[in-house]
């Protein structure tokens, strides 16, 4: 008997998320054990308010299916729930399950971050653990932090780099019309790993007259240290690219923001609410070094920037849904979807799948080895990993001058 | 006998300056008038200071050209450099005279804003009165902030404002993914005209679901206000995103920024120094509202994001510096090259040359009328003026994924 896919989407939005759902999509239709595929709204929170739709209906044209796979965001729309601890509750469980039964689905792919990653690990050990085994719940990877274990990279961070890249590129030519020394700060995103913080190096490549300064979360943060290779770099450069991880924090492991303001709250998941350590940054230079400074923190913008994908990563994360979707169908429930790299010259990927425990609510960092020896760079090891994830240039479609894209809910 | 063309950049740096000096350059080709096309590097400040190269030789093909076109800021550099005032001390005017007899130069095009029109207006003038009748001293239009007279839009307007329709249309989908009442803040460059806030409105047309409060600095702006339009907006809808002018100010003009903090100095030109708009309307709205809210300045990254431009500004910024060239040939010093819209449906435009005297230190702000009668949103007569202007699709060029600029100084 065929049955139902569910896919909905979770955590963060990214401009590659939608990319794995249309690989989803396009998958299913390839398979006569699937009958339609279903959307759920809002995450797993949408699945347990049984909210809702046909994708198989809504996109039903290769031409729909391109259009959403260079939309931002989340076209399903997204959550950030947790499911109860199964040993204290296990009634959102067997709810879920409930309603699978209802709507008959079978498959049920669920696209996100660490966190939905847990959800995924808690639902299919209730499966297994309950005998339920006409319900295959597998994990669809994303973040733009990149930090998810079990996958060489993850879908998303490869636009999100290419957009740093494009960014510290052009803020280059920025700094460089003036004749004085001027010194730039950006703050990127990653709450514990400096992977998209990295990502600046790409823009040093082409032309490496501007020093770059590349401080990471992975490397104990010292204001002193850090205004100490500032004035090296000063003294034989006008303009100091700096970029910096919105994380970065002392040997004490306390955040940088947090030093000048703990006022900032905790998100659902425990998680610090970060932001203002590029201003630090810039308060700190102006007021001990005194050159012309400013700071950009990059906030939302790098997480949907669909203006400029890099093609490799929407291609891989298509791939990345359709891998999801024959791993649920081959019953291998318990599984995340992944890539992982054979080759660097030329870049090759195999996908795969990876059991979710290891992956679930851990953190991929960036390797030690990877950063200088006086943390505030990254060595060619990691602009190697980086340079292949940027390749190619695909944006979102237009109209009438304007980004168009496709809305599902 | 032929003499040769000097070109210079100064002001604020743009996406589309490039193509301007890259339509120089083509233009003068064909002009046997003309020997070499010279550069001065860093403005009217490398005039004085004989920082020339050689443009004829640098940029020698059809591809460097095109190069230059889309690559981004001032690829000659610029200055905020304000020749004194004549009445008062010549001798910068004789000095810049005697630099271009003896460089042989017969005809200088400067490209920027009101400040740099300024320039052209007193050396022309100079020239003018002292019956030096061997030089010829072209504007030639930029600015981002689309505020000057005597052209019907600015190059460099259209890109910013197509990467600030981009940049709400990604925001308007990542605001989108959660079930939850929040607002986003965007705070947009423009001293002292509102053009680039109300670009905000053209990511609004595809798709009307999310209400947009925009605020230009052509109406004085009231916290209260703001926060009663945006109540009445909150009952009825889940997202409101919100675009204001960094140069919001009181009936009284004392700027939104100001009113909290009025630590900030004034640049060489007396123009205060803002910021912060964005962040003040955050905090208002998370103390008197209470909802979830973002705000997010575009800062620097509004001025030069090449790897969005808008194909029109593009071809038009060339055009505008081919123009000239051509005036400049036919002795029409003191005028500033310029384009006038003749029909909006089609989209057509002729150029022309307008003297530089009423450019010079004026500002073109957003009509009266093209405001709405609540002050929080820009009327279809703007729209319309609008959208011609970010109409094509067109990016810096690439190489192993990240952006690759011809480098000229």
């Amino acid at each position: 008997m065929k049955k139902n896919l569910l896919v909905a989407q979770s955590g963060g939005p990214t401009a590659a998320i939608n990319a794995t759902l249309a690989g989803a999509i396009r998958e299913a239709g390839m398979h006569e054990e699937i009958d339609q595929v279903i959307g759920a709204c809002y995450g797993i929170q949408g699945v347990l308010q049984e909210k809702f739709i046909n994708l198989s209906e809504l996109v039903d044209t290769e031409e729909k299916l391109h259009k959403l796979s260079v939309t931002p965001a989340a076209a399903l729309g997204s959550c950030r729930f947790k499911l109860n601890d199964i040993a204290e509750d296990d009634s959102q469980y067997r709810q879920i399950v409930e309603i699978f039964h209802k709507h008959n689905i079978g498959y049920f792919v669920y696209i996100g971050g660490n966190d939905s990653m847990d959800t995924v690990a808690k639902l299919s050990k209730y499966c297994a653990d309950n005998g339920i085994d006409d319900i295959q719940v597998v994990g669809g990877p994303k973040t733009i932090d990149n930090d998810l274990m079990g996958i060489d990279h993850c879908p998303g961070f490869g636009s999100a780099a290419k957009y740093i890249a494009a960014v510290f590129a052009e803020l280059e030519q920025e700094m460089c019309v003036y004749d004085t020394k001027s010194v730039i700060v950006v703050e990127m995103m990653g709450r514990h790993a400096g992977w998209l913080t990295a990502a600046a190096v790409l823009a040093d490549l082409p032309n490496a007259d501007v020093p770059y300064l590349i401080y990471l979360e992975e490397r104990p943060f010292s204001i002193e240290k850090f205004l100490s290779d500032l004035r090296a770099k000063l003294e034989e450069n006008d303009v100091v690219m700096i970029a910096v991880s919105e994380g970065v924090h002392d040997e004490n492991g306390t955040f940088i923001c947090e030093s000048v303001s703990s006022s900032k709250g905790l998100d659902v998941f425990g998680h610090a609410q970060l932001s203002g350590t590029g201003k630090i940054l810039e308060n700190a230079i102006r007021d001990q070094i005194g050159c012309k400074v400013r700071s950009i923190e990059l906030n939302l913008l790098q997480r949907c920037a669909s203006h400029i994908l890099s093609a490799t990563d929407i291609e891989e994360s298509g791939r990345l849904g359709a891998n999801a979707v024959r791993l649920a169908v081959e019953k291998k429930s318990g599984l995340m979807s992944s890539l992982r790299r054979v080759s660097n010259d030329p870049y090759q990927v195999v996908y795969e799948g990876v059991d979710i425990q290891m992956v679930a609510n851990a953190e991929k960092k960036v390797p030690q080895e990877w950063i200088n020896e006086e943390g505030n760079g990254v060595t060619q090891e990691c602009i190697d990993y980086l340079l292949p994830l940027v390749q190619g240039e695909l944006t979102c479609e237009f109209k009438n001058g304007v980004p168009d894209y496709l809305m599902l809910k």
